[in-house]
């Protein structure tokens, strides 16, 4: 369905409104990472909710979790042939503080250069104001919505989602969907529509190697014993091939599906380039698993990350001991069709293995989530494709993540939902980072493309 | 000489003041690690001074340095023919609180079950103050001293003797003597003299690697570049060899002179078992270099530890990081003839030939100690030996010592001593460790040994 001028109309007139409330949220600081922002958390509950009604949605309730409630609400009178859409945000943010690099005050919402800049703006407020505004639109100029549509806002994604099966329980199947949008993710650069097909999964490790019974002086023990230190690195050294750059984990590849040539092919239209990836990181040299472009690295393979260590004296110069323990912590991202349980195991399985004399080796799991693997030819996917072409003026591009949101994994399983991650932010705009911004005009195209969607989907 | 008498009732008659005594020295909180502590480090050098004054001992003075002076004092009316010994000890103190786990107060200096318990009384007050009133001993009942004495009480040595260079270049020369005898030590047991002829010297690096030039998101860019961290674990699992636990550093072992057979089957007569440094490590198992004993491993063989290492994420839970730099603190105990300065440009040169593309790695030398071996036949050590063997009835053992003391090193190759240590503590006394004594027995005993020493030495 073509989405009526009126739509549209109602939403170039709203425009000055529209981004005075987005500051409005923005300026709410709803960190959920630290207690000290409990209440601010609560505030931009209610504000969205009170937000919801006035939109016209129904059934708006907070919906209690072990942390911060989600916000859902919906809209379900679009009929019984109608397409049901799930929509998923969040409405907490990151810390921040002006002192970390920020130009203006992080909770000002700042409109400056063509963008409104300050902590949540893209990430993820902005966008998913769109999708509450182009509902209203729909509902405030044609008095209903050509789907039915659910809206579920998380209040934990920044602090890793782990309630968010508290969410699904709670809701009892309300949330059941054809289609699960999630707008929290960047384009493919400015004015290049994107959707985002696959995700990986994420398990997580504690390793702690303990060797004496407290710390020793190395010149008394120096010598006569596998320093946990020592014991730690040895170990370490053995997850992954210095020449290969291949996981050493037995196992660890038996389920990956491999990317197909055509897969690979269209990968490499929009993939970044090394020099880019170069440029992004500041290293002067790429490296990791043989036979894969870094694109492919990134988006289609699995791989392992050592993101701690530590273990005795880390003070300013120097200490000499032996140190009682180490740690280190460990991850893996996982493609299709890796089964996060089942790495666990073998990783676990071989970290104990590698345990030097003397020591003890615990691997504990922090946690384990699958990867998503949308199918990109799906019919609404193909329809969201259309709303994104029908606002850019360009076809969007399919592009891999290489980062995880547990919570689609979550719903593609206990929802039997299509998942597909359609955003509109960019990458130059510092989500997680100093200086976060949205773009005004991805604001303002981001509220088109939802009102656009919603009409493909009722087609 | 044989010690008179008089000297020996002399120290007997004044048992009880000396024990208040030594109370009073161990109740000034010398901890010089904690500036808090600076005028306490102050007064106790003070009370040294008047308590030398009177005693009989000249010259005294305070020899500034960088940081806490040294204490000097000395007797030169031996004559031409007599030998000059040098006593080092040290005034400082490691710090302690009741909280870590002390049973009285630990600057109380609480008498009790045969011991004085207390921060300082093995480590070092107690040790130094025995030459000090053996020296007294003499004076007050002969008027004089079999040997020309020189003492140096450092105020810097449990902070890692740094500033000992200016002690020997402010005193000019005025240190010189025939023997340094450092009391810093345990016997071989309760009741077992022991000398103790060789230390191990020490090299000690701070290892940095960088990397990306900011923290990265690990699912945007896990396993397309040299992650710090992995970086850091892949170089140092090339620092030894997990089989033979040989340093894998090339020229590492080339100026290690090996132990005789002699040496080996002497040692063998002093050795710790295996059994017991397992219950005093608390470990399972022991680990070292091929074809040495676990106490050849601490004694006349060299190694390479990692005493710290840090990198990422290291707080509660998990944070999915790839880290921009990593670090590590290695240190080498080394043996007669390695070199220091020698070996720290081995590693640095084996370190930095392991860095990985795109990382960078710098190796800093932040000390660089040589080791100590004193000939045990040397005549004058065979004085001292006499002594102890006079005051305790047993022969000594010839022991050596896994940890290094710098300032013996350096006054060895400055001053042209022969250097050797003769303690009156034990193992078991909890150096650097919450409930620190010294034996009443080792205190009555030490000033006997001194005394006696101070009489062979002059024969």
């Amino acid at each position: 369905m073509q989405v009526p001028a009126a739509v549209l109309t109602h939403l170039k007139k709203s425009w000055d409104a529209h981004l005075a409330e987005l500051q409005e949220l923005v300026r709410i600081p709803s960190v959920s990472a630290d207690p000290a922002y409990k209440a601010d958390v609560a505030r931009a509950a209610q504000w969205l909710m009170a937000r919801l009604q006035r939109a016209g949605l129904e059934n708006i309730k907070l919906v209690p979790t072990k942390g911060n409630p989600a916000v859902v609400a919906d809209w379900l009178h679009a009929g019984p042939k109608a397409k049901t859409l799930l929509v998923y945000g969040h409405y907490d943010v990151q810390p921040a503080k002006k002192a970390d690099g920020w130009k203006y005050e992080p909770f000002e919402a700042r409109v400056a250069d063509g963008r409104i800049w300050g902590r949540g703006t893209t990430d993820d407020k902005g966008q998913l104001y769109c999708h509450l505004l182009a509902a209203e639109a729909w509902l405030k100029t044609t008095g209903k919505l050509p789907v039915n549509l659910k809206f579920v806002f998380e209040g934990e994604e920044e602090i890793g989602s782990l309630n968010y099966g508290d969410v699904l329980t709670n809701t009892k199947g309300a949330l059941k969907a054809d289609l699960l949008i999630v707008s929290d993710s960047p384009m493919h650069g400015e004015g290049q529509p994107a959707l985002t097909h696959t995700l990986r999964g994420l398990d997580y490790f504690q390793v702690d190697v303990t060797g004496p019974k407290s710390d020793l002086h190395s010149g008394t023990f120096g010598g006569i014993l596998w320093n946990p230190n020592e014991a730690l690195v040895h170990m370490l050294a053995q997850l992954k091939d210095p020449k290969t750059g291949r996981v050493l984990v037995p196992g660890f590849y038996d389920d990956v599906v491999p990317a197909t040539k055509a897969e690979r092919a269209r990968l490499a239209t929009v993939a970044e380039s090394d020099a880019a990836l170069k440029k992004q990181t500041g290293v002067d040299a790429l490296w990791g698993e043989t036979g894969w472009t870094s694109y492919e690295r990134i988006g289609v393979r699995p791989t392992l990350e050592i993101n701690g260590i530590y273990g005795g004296y880390t003070g300013e110069g120097a200490k000499t001991v032996i140190p009682a323990h180490a740690h280190a912590k460990v991850s893996c991202r996982l493609v299709a069709d890796q089964d996060p349980k089942t790495i666990a195991k073998l990783v676990q399985k071989h970290l104990t293995s590698l345990a030097k004399p003397g020591t003890k080796v615990k691997v504990t799991v922090l946690s384990a989530g699958s990867g998503v693997r949308a199918d990109p030819d799906h019919p609404l996917v193909k329809a969201v494709e259309r709303a994104l072409e029908a606002t850019w003026g360009k076809k969007p591009v399919l592009i891999p993540e290489g980062g995880s949101i547990p919570p689609v994994a979550d719903m593609q399983k206990r929802l039997g939902v299509v998942p597909i991650l359609c955003g509109f932010g960019n990458r130059d705009e510092n989500m997680h980072a100093p200086e976060e911004s949205f773009r005004l005009s991805s604001f303002e195209k981001g509220r088109e493309a939802c009102a656009r969607i919603y009409g493909e989907l009722g087609a």
